[in-house]
Order: C-alpha cells, then structure tokens, then sequence
C-alpha cells in the first residue's frame, strides 16, 4: 500500500468524486453508485479498505461480502485486518452443503447462501458490502450468518442511501459507512 | 496480515489440503475446485495474496478481476501491489458505456465487459482469477484490455487444470499458476 494513501476528510471528498452517478439503472427511476473509478483508482482504492478496516473495533474472524460487489471491498478488508474471508452467493452458485436466508424484493425474493462449514460456531463476522439501500440483502445475510452460530460484530459500507430505511432494518447492530447520500 | 503468514512448499500444500474438489458440478461430468474453505483461512488466504502478488515481474497499474471468484482474489492482489482494480463483468452488468467481447463457449457465447474510461492507454494490467481452464474468458480478457489500449503484463491464477489447453490458448502472455492439477 502507498506510503502516501489518502486518510480522512481528503479520502472522503477524493472518493466522493471519484464515484459516478448513473440515472435509470438498472431500470427507470433507481440511481446507480457507479464505484469503478474509484477502484481503478489506486491510492483511492487502498485508502477505502484501510478506512473501513480502521474504523472496526475489536477482534474479526471472518470478514464476508455479498456477491459480487461486495466481494471487491470485503477481500482486501479481510487482508487488512488478518481475517478469513467468506463469499455470501446467490442461489445456485456454492456447490452444496449450504446455509440459505430467502427475503424479499419489491417484486419476488432473493436467496443468499453461504458454506457453513466455513463458519465456526461463534466466529465473529463482519459483513462488508459496497451499497447499504434497503437492507434487505444484509438483514438476510445477519440471519444466515446467526443460524450458522455465529456472531455478527457490524457491518460496513462503502454508500450508504440515508434516504432509504436500512439503517434502521439493521437495528441492534453496528452499521458503519464511509459516505452518505442524502 | 500476519508475520507468520504460511509462504513457499508449506503454503502450497495447505492451499491444496483446503482446496474442496466437488465432482458434478455445475454439470454432470465437470469436477468443481471449491476454494471457499481456503477463503476462509486467514493465514492461507493472505499467503495465497502475497505468492501471487510476489511472483509478478515489474510495475503493475491495474489488476483485473473476473466475476464473481475473480473478484476476491483479484482486489487483494491489487491492493498487496499498490495498483488499481479493474471488474470484468459479464454482459449487462455494467451501466454504460462499456467496451465487450464476445466469446465461445460450448454450446453459445458469453461477453466480458469493462469501463474503458478506468483503462488509460498504456495501462499494464495483470488479470488474476482463481482457475485457469480452457483460456476461453482470459483469452476474451486479454483482447478486451488491447483493444482499451492496455498492455497485458500477465495472468495470474490460483489453480490450473493443466488436462485443458489453457495455457497454449494464451500463449505469448505471462501465465502464472500457483497449483497445476495433471
């Protein structure tokens, strides 16, 4: 990592500019955080994991990140703070046995799935995404992770939607995020 | 990450005791390498980072990740090389513009797409992914990233299946591998 990475206010405001703002996808009416500048960016990009792993009390034993986006963020951040990792995959993409949480979409449901074999009882977790929106995604991977028998220590974000409500679904936990948008 | 981080023969041989062989899957008669239990170990997932990162010859702008697994080994590599991070994402999941390339697989074709405004011309960029197969998608990797005007440093894998032709597929590029199955 550079010697010279960017830390706090200078991080924030470099970051900020560095993610795109696209209207209408991945349909009308929804704002995407385009994030691919900044990753591109490297001392961006080295400066956002060292924040989200600074930003973590106490100790982690796995850090886990949500297909596929998240897995951008969530690797290097278990690097950072000497963690195992642990990918949260649609339906359909780990090879059995799983753990599975269904939830709900505006229209339909969702799966996420994990190995559990990869999640030692009392493991603490935490869950790494780029995106907290709704927080429908991340209430479903606490409840995975909990069946497993583990102990979910906080969850980190990259954006968070302030104007969405998933601050408040994710009650009870720690929810950390470097950037919200009004 | 940790300063008794697992490093030469004794981290091969610990990669390949968690490296999880699942036959059938996806599909009948195609044997599968879950690397989830590897993931999850801090000490060989962060050895797995620094081989990899270790073995590349020369300066390194950009490390090209391809989704999904590609994502987690790809991100920590570049963040372990001071370089940016570049998604390879399948065909829609990127919001425009997008530069593509189509591929064949099997039975139809598949498309790897980037933002071509994260690639500046002359760009070295090493790809990394977690097995290297038939070289069908990194070959489709290698022209994406010409065509943006990148030079291809090399390719990084954690797994090659040394039975397919994936290597003299891309033939001509660097090809590194940190476990080879006869």
């Amino acid at each position: 990592m550079s010697s010279a990475a960017l830390r706090g206010d200078a991080l924030i405001h470099r970051m900020n500019e560095l993610i795109r703002d696209v209207p209408d996808f991945p349909s009308p009416g929804i704002g995407f955080k385009d994030i691919t500048p900044l990753l591109a960016d490297a001392e961006a990009f080295a400066g956002m994991v060292a924040e989200i792993a600074g930003r973590v009390d106490g100790p982690v034993d796995l850090v886990a990140g949500t297909e596929a986006r998240g897995f951008i963020l969530a690797a290097p951040v278990a690097m950072a703070l000497g963690a195992g990792f642990v990918p949260v995959r649609k339906h359909g993409k780990l090879p059995g046995p799983t753990a599975a949480e269904e939830y709900s979409l505006e229209y339909g449901t969702a799966t996420v799935e994990v190995h559990p074999f990869t999640v030692p009882r009392g493991a603490r977790v935490l869950i790494v995404d780029d995106v907290l929106a709704t927080g429908g995604t991340a209430g479903a991977t606490i409840r995975l992770f909990e069946r497993c028998g583990a102990e979910v220590v906080g969850l980190s974000f990259l954006v968070e939607l302030a104007f969405l409500p998933g601050r408040e679904v994710l009650a009870g936990h720690r929810v950390d995020s470097l950037i919200a948008v009004a």
